[in-house]
């Protein structure tokens, strides 16, 4: 009576094991092992008394109280979703018109990795392909595995994607009679995850341009699917603008943001904005996912919002961040070899070290291993390049986080990793 | 250079607008109207003082406040999962093996919805089979829809599923060529949503041992989805066993639980007991979803269940729940004619009545018109069926909701119900 074979799904069979899962793993089998490769926030930091204050301001009262206990809409609480549409014109100027900035356009969600995840199916078959930044944010590489979806890398320069090449790709792709199969492009444009850079607003202008230029041959539209889940923990500069305030944006661009990252990764709140067909897709499957994201956490972060508390902590935020990245930058010239080269963050929660030719980083390498042996982790370079045929994923580069570690354990952690490296450099 | 068609994946376009979306916005334009539709809970019971306690007792100390509020692990707490594996111990007794329910096969999902999400995506392909009691859960019949699935319909008894017409459905799969695309047998098998129906433990048992006897012909397992959400409002009579206490449950069934509904809605948490392969899948599967439920509600939810002030709410709330069922039967008694039957409620949160034949309910009938125009909503029974291209559903029956309204508005809608249907029966 034993089944043959598995009943799986193509789905659940495609699903990759977490590309850091055996990270996790050996770190929680060397106890004194510093981790730079976690993308956890600054624990200090916490807003621990914040959220106490605002939980019990909500629960005082019984009528707020059963309102944060209740099931809401799914699409997310009104008061939320405006002040969200508030919060992004701010972020934005009066470039992002207010038409397309609208409270009725927002999907609060679990997380905007939710947002990627929703507006991902909603818009991808098996087979299909998504141009991303090469690197890129490798869970949603993975995300993109199981979907069945190719990623398509495109070149990443200091300043944001290489628009040349994304032309080029584009063209192949045109040639080569895939371009049917183009349904988005993935931005991480604000202090990405994993380099740090940020994208200048005229080349998400250009990116979205040189989009609509190529969808009459597509046969449908191609989305910019701008994950800005970085954008607000930016201590140095000034902000560019989203791809919202772009021209052509309103139904073309998907945004996702969060507020997790700038308030409290463990009440997990983000948010997309959407244009039709996709906002009510997304919506309709958000439905069959969850019905809504849990009120409580969005009365929270809606009273964050307009107690004015939420700016408060991403003020004292940001600055801790700030000191945090000297203290990594202080360290790794401290530290790190004059070969490696790395760029001092001015935002986000990343360093990307580039390694000279014949050094590797992968989880086989030499300069890997040791770094376990001497108790430091950090993310391989390769994890966060899309799968490519034709040639093998660039290997010299290493992804440091100053966003988990305290400081002493930032100083030792690249003074672990800086001793390594200086032995095999 | 207007692209031609919609971008849309195949997931995306079939995702159909939910059933009772027109429902909830036929009740915003009416602000008279009492929903009897709408699956809300109880609101003036809803935990407001205990969360409040619960939540400054978990952000007192900045120790439990940062954990809470810091990313957690994608399986979920491992204090919850501890004290979610002792909680179905105690509810199953002996009979469930611990090598069965074990914190190691635990998954933390945003309510038990995302669980049947995720076991449904990491089970089901497009034209897949998933067998479904008919009537049932009709948000589960909009998932199955939206990924490509085909629900049949099992005839269902006032003790459960008809065992009979289950071989005889799995006999003609089998003739048909069909039983490879069956994947599981999907239960709600306490209070049904939306007949009330309780399962018996020994159908449970029966059906698994079905199940396992068409494996073979189908050349994989097929599993039993038990969505036990209603197990615990129970407030009469004795509580059946869950399926994983019957014989070969360990690799066969999926167990979907909640502390929603029991505790707060607002704040959802539920979880879901899986073998393997479905466990893997549907935790990497979690991973790109969201990366893990919101901390700060899993952290009050393991200190609601370990203070027992999760236990000192239900026994409440069940309370509640008896006496408003109690309100509902009587007004039924009163004001609807006697040619309608019904089944007192014993738990959960619905009644389900039949109308003499002839007289039918759905959206577009005199009565559901008449209805609305007296306002007073309630769901249609067809939108509960599974869609079958042999036969029309049934469609003289509804659903009535004793949950969200109180008990002067049960009486009242009920009234206003019973005189429409005196009027028209």
């Amino acid at each position: 009576m034993k089944a043959k074979s598995s009943a799986l799904s193509e789905l659940g069979r495609r699903a990759p094991p977490p590309a850091i899962s055996w990270l996790m793993h050996a770190a929680l089998a060397r106890p004194k092992l510093i981790s730079l490769a976690a993308g956890f926030t600054d624990n200090d930091s916490l807003p621990v008394a914040e959220t106490r204050e605002l939980l019990a301001e909500i629960l005082r009262s019984p009528k707020s109280g059963r309102a944060a206990l209740q099931y809401g809409a799914t699409q997310g609480d009104p008061v939320l979703r405006e002040l969200t549409a508030q919060h992004l014109r701010r972020l934005d100027g009066p470039a992002a018109p207010a038409s397309v900035v609208t409270p009725e356009r927002l999907l609060i969600t679990n997380g905007s990795q939710q947002l990627l995840y929703l507006a991902t199916e909603a818009l991808c078959d098996p087979g299909d392909i998504v141009l991303v930044e090469n690197p890129t944010y490798f869970v949603y590489l993975d995300m993109l595995r199981s979907h069945g979806v190719a990623a398509r890398g495109v070149r990443l320069e200091p300043d944001g994607l290489d628009l040349a090449h994304l032309e080029k790709i584009l063209i192949a792709l045109k040639r080569a009679g895939e371009l049917r199969l183009v349904k988005a492009l993935y931005l991480v444009s604000y202090f990405q995850n994993p380099t740090g850079v940020t994208t200048r607003f005229a080349k998400k202008a250009g990116a979205l341009a040189l989009l609509k230029k190529f969808e009459r041959a597509a046969g449908h539209p191609i989305y910019l699917l701008e994950d800005a889940a970085y954008r607000e923990l930016r201590f140095a500069g000034t902000g560019e603008k989203s791809a919202l305030a772009a021209r052509g944006a309103g139904d073309r661009v998907i945004y996702a943001g969060t507020y997790s990252k700038p308030f409290a990764t463990g009440a997990r709140v983000g948010f997309g904005l959407l244009p039709e067909p996709v906002f009510t897709a997304a919506l309709r499957l958000k439905g069959n996912h969850d019905f809504g994201t849990a009120n409580l956490l969005q009365q929270l972060l809606a009273r964050a919002l307009s107690s004015g508390r939420y700016h408060e902590h991403l003020g004292a935020l940001c600055q801790r961040y700030a000191r945090k990245a000297w203290v990594m930058g202080a360290a790794l010239r401290q530290h790190f070899p004059p070969e490696i080269k790395w760029r001092d963050a001015s935002g986000g929660l990343y360093f990307w070290a580039r390694l000279p030719r014949g050094v590797a980083t992968g989880t086989g390498s030499k300069l890997f291993q040791a770094a376990l042996a001497n108790d430091v982790l950090y993310v391989p370079g390769a994890l966060c390049y899309a799968d490519d045929a034709t040639r093998a994923k660039p290997d010299g580069e290493m992804r440091l986080s100053f966003g988990g570690a305290n400081e002493a354990n930032l100083r030792e952690g690249i003074r672990r990793l800086g001793a390594v490296l200086r032995k095999l450099v």
